[in-house]
C-alpha cells in the first residue's frame, strides 16, 4: 500500500474545519488591518534562499527540499515565506506602486526536512506579512499590534511577548565586534558549531542549544549597550507606542537575529501555557532593512512576522480552547423507492442553486437508517419522498429540533428555501 | 536578480481578489452539495503517481515535477488530485466512516512540467470533487449537476458539456479488441506514439492529436456498440437524469479515457467562447471503479472531475465577465503630525479589534497626499486628527460618498464603530 510522505499529514474531512475557521479569520484580520494577499510559488530558485535565508542557517543547510527540474536549473520547495515576497516585490517593482508601503500577507504550504515531533510536520502551513517600503517606529508597532490581535481573536491567554533591538547596521556591527572579544580566548570551551559562528556569525552564539548554560554566554555584552543613539531612540518610540497601545512585552536582550540584513526591532511570542510542558515560540518577526538590497532590490526597508497554523492549533488545545464546529446541512431527503429518489435529485439540484445545503442517500437504504443519517450530518430539516409525495407533489417539511412540520409543494421553490432559510440557520 | 521559477506566476496583491472570489464561491457551492475538503501533501510518493495516474501518459512520463527526498524516496509534486485523495481514503479505512459515500473537495496547487503557452502554468490551482463508496447513476448526475452549477454561478454562457459511456470492464475489453482489430493492419499509417498505443492503450489511438483526421479514426468502432446490457442501462439513466435536471450534454462517442480503471460515464466541459479561438476545455471527470483496487484499495467505487481556476479565470475573460472588486477600507485617517500619528495608531489598533477595516498614514506626507491615498484605498469613512483634535478629543468623522460630517469623541468606539460599521458597507 503506498503510504502518505513521512512527516507529511492529511487533513481529513472531519477536520479541515478547524483549518478553515483559522484562515477565514487571517483573512479577515488581515483585511482589517489593509493587507492584501500575495501567493508566490510553492518552489523558488534554490539561490533565493540560500541568500536571502543565508547559508550558514540549519534551514538552508540541513533543512530544505532541494530538486533539480527538467531544465536543469536547482529549485527548492519554499521554507519560508519572507524571500518569496521580496523576489516578487523586486521582480515587480512594488517600490513604485501607488500604494505605499506595501502591505502583503501569504497563507501558503512551506516545507522543511526536519526531524518528526509532536506538532512539527515537513509540510506546514505558514501565515505571515511583511510591510515593505517604511522605516517607522509605528508601523513596527502595527505589526505586533495585528500579531496579537490574531492571538487574542482565539481567545488564547498564555501569551508572553519579547522584544528587543539589535539596531542599525553600525550598532550591530559594533556589538559583533564586542561579541568576537568576549568569545575568542575562550572559544574552545564551546561546540563546533560555535567555533564555526565566532567567524560567521558570532551572535548565533547567544541562541546555541548546547552552550546556553556557559558562563561566557550568561554574562556576555549585551546589544542594547551597543545600540548608537539614532537606534536607541527608534527602540523607545516602539515600546512607547506598544504601552500606548496596551500590549505588554518583556524586553529579551538575547533574542537577536543572526543574519545580517535583520536591524532594529526582533521580536517573539510565546505561550506558556502549561499544556505544551515548555514555553514554546509561537511566532516570530523583525525588522530586514537589509534584505532587500541583499537580493538585488532596491533600498528600501521591511519588517514581518511568520506564525505556523499547526501550531496555532497547538496552542489552542494546550489552553483548552475549542474551534466550533460548522454547521450541519439544511436539508436532507429521504426516499422510499427508486422513483423518488430520481425526484430528490431534482430538487436537491433546485435547492442547490437557491444556496441551500441539502444532501440524500444514494445507498438505497431503509428509511429509519436514512434519518440516522440525516441526523448524523445535523440536517435543519428533513423531507420524506414517497409514492404519495409524488403523486400529490406536496411535501411535509419537517423542522427536526422542533419537531414542526408543513406541507409545501415541491413546485413552490421559493416558499420551500424561504421556509429552509428562515429557520435553517 | 534572482528570477521566478520559468513557466509559473506570482498572484499579485492587485490581483489575489478574483482568486479568492472564485474559491469563496467554490467553497460555498461545495458546502451546498455536503461535500467536505479534505488536504493531502504537495508531494506524494511518485509511485502513486506512476500507478494511480498511468506510467504510459503524457503526465507521468514527461511533465512530473520528481525528486529525491533526503531519506532518498522518490517523490513528486503532485501533478493532480485523484491520486491522492484515493491514497488516502485507502490509508484512513474511509470504508468505515459513518458517512458513506464519502463526498470530498480540493483547492490545491499542481504541477506539471508542460511547455509555456497562454493560460498554462507549470503550477496551477485545481478544484476538484470526488464521490467514494457508491455506484448509481443518480450520484454521477449530482456531480455533473455541480460542474454544470459551478460555471454557471458565475455567468458563463458559452458552456458545452459532452458526456459519453465507456461501461464496464467487460465492456471495455471487448471494445479494445476491436480497436486492435480495426487498427492493426494499418499501424503502419499512424504515428510512433500510435504504434506503441495498440498494445498498451488502444483507445488513446482516439485521442491521437496527429492522427485525428485519419479515415480510419474517423470510421473507428464507437464503444456504444460495445457496452453490455447493464453498462446500456446505466447510461441510459444517467442521461434521463440528466435531462430531468434541464442539463443540456451532446454524446460524444469518441469521448473515451486511456486507463484501465475508468468506467461508465465521462464527461467534459468546453467553452466555445469566442474569445478562446478553439473550443477549449474547462472541465474534465469521469467514473473510476478500478482505481481504489489498483492501488491496493477495497473494493470501492467512484467518480470526479476537477478543474483549473487559471482556465475557469481565462472562461470568464473569454466572455467578457469581471470579477466585482473588493470594497475599500472602512476608514483612513489623515495626521497632522507626529503626535497625532501615535494617536492615530491607537485609534486604529482599537478599531481593527471591532472589526473596523482602516488604516493610516506611515510616510508623513501632506495632507492632500493623505486624501489622496484615502481615495486610493477606497475609504468609506476619512478622520484627520491634529493639534485640536487631540486636544478636545472630538474628532470629524466624514462620510466620503455624501460629504456629510459627524462629530465624535475618539474613546466612545463604539458610536464611532457603530457609525462607521452602519454606512460603511
Amino acid at each position: 500500500m503506498i503510504q502518505i510522505p513521512r512527516g507529511t499529514q492529511d487533513i481529513l474531512p472531519k477536520d479541515t474545519y478547524k483549518w478553515q475557521f483559522i484562515e477565514d479569520r487571517l483573512h479577515e484580520i488581515a483585511q482589517n488591518y489593509n493587507y492584501k494577499e500575495i501567493r508566490t510559488p510553492v518552489f523558488e530558485s534554490t539561490e533565493l534562499f540560500v541568500r536571502g535565508v543565508g547559508g550558514s542557517t540549519d534551514i538552508v543547510n540541513k533543512e530544505m527540499y532541494t530538486f533539480m527540474d527538467k531544465g536543469d536549473r536547482s529549485m527548492t520547495l519554499k521554507p519560508e515565506g519572507t524571500a518569496p515576497v521580496v523576489r516578487s516585490y523586486i521582480e515587480n517593482k512594488m517600490q513604485h506602486d501607488v500604494n505605499q508601503p506595501v502591505k502583503v500577507y501569504y497563507l501558503a504550504p512551506m516545507f522543511r526536512y526536519e526531524r518528526r515531533q509532536k506538532g512539527r510536520y515537513r509540510q506546514f502551513v505558514q501565515f505571515g506579512i511583511e510591510a515593505i517600503g517604511v522605516e517607522d517606529p509605528l508601523i513596527d508597532v502595527e505589526v505586533i499590534s495585528m500579531l496579537m490581535h490574531i492571538y487574542q481573536s482565539f481567545g488564547l491567554k498564555n501569551l508572553k511577548l519579547y522584544i528587543n533591538s539589535i539596531g542599525d547596521q553600525d550598532s550591530r556591527a559594533a556589538y559583533n565586534q564586542a561579541l568576537v572579544d568576549h568569545f575568542r580566548p575562550s572559544i574552545d570551551e564551546f561546540c563546533s558549531d560555535c567555533q564555526t559562528r565566532i567567524d560567521t556569525n558570532p551572535m548565533r552564539i547567544l541562541d546555541c542549544k548546547k552552550d546556553r548554560d556557559h558562563a561566557l554566554v550568561q554574562n556576555a555584552p549585551r546589544i542594547y549597550d551597543y545600540l548608537n543613539e539614532e537606534s536607541k531612540i527608534y527602540f523607545e518610540k516602539v515600546t512607547e507606542n506598544l504601552d500606548a497601545l496596551g500590549i505588554s512585552y518583556e524586553i529579551d536582550y538575547n533574542l537577536v537575529r543572526g543574519l545580517d540584513y535583520y536591524t532594529h526591532t526582533a521580536f517573539e511570542l510565546m505561550s506558556d501555557a502549561e499544556g505544551f510542558g515548555a514555553i514554546t515560540t509561537l511566532c516570530g518577526g523583525g525588522r530586514y532593512n537589509g534584505l532587500l538590497e541583499l537580493l538585488d532590490g532596491p533600498q528600501e526597508t521591511g519588517i514581518g512576522f511568520a506564525l505556523s497554523i499547526e501550531r496555532l492549533l497547538l496552542a489552542l488545545e494546550a489552553e483548552g480552547i475549542e474551534i466550533p464546529e460548522p454547521e450541519g446541512i439544511d436539508l436532507y431527503i429521504c426516499t422510499l423507492d427508486a422513483a423518488a429518489e430520481a425526484t430528490a435529485g431534482q430538487l436537491l439540484h433546485k435547492l442547490r442553486a437557491e444556496g441551500i445545503s441539502c444532501d440524500m442517500d444514494y445507498k438505497h437504504r431503509k428509511l429509519k437508517a436514512q434519518m440516522k443519517d440525516a441526523d448524523r450530518k445535523d440536517a435543519a430539516f428533513t423531507i420524506v419522498l414517497g409514492e404519495s409525495e409524488l403523486k400529490t407533489g406536496e411535501v411535509e417539511l419537517k423542522h427536526m429540533q422542533s419537531g414542526e412540520t408543513k406541507k409545501v409543494s415541491m413546485d413552490d421553490l421559493k416558499q420551500l428555501s424561504t421556509l429552509i432559510e428562515e429557520n435553517g440557520s
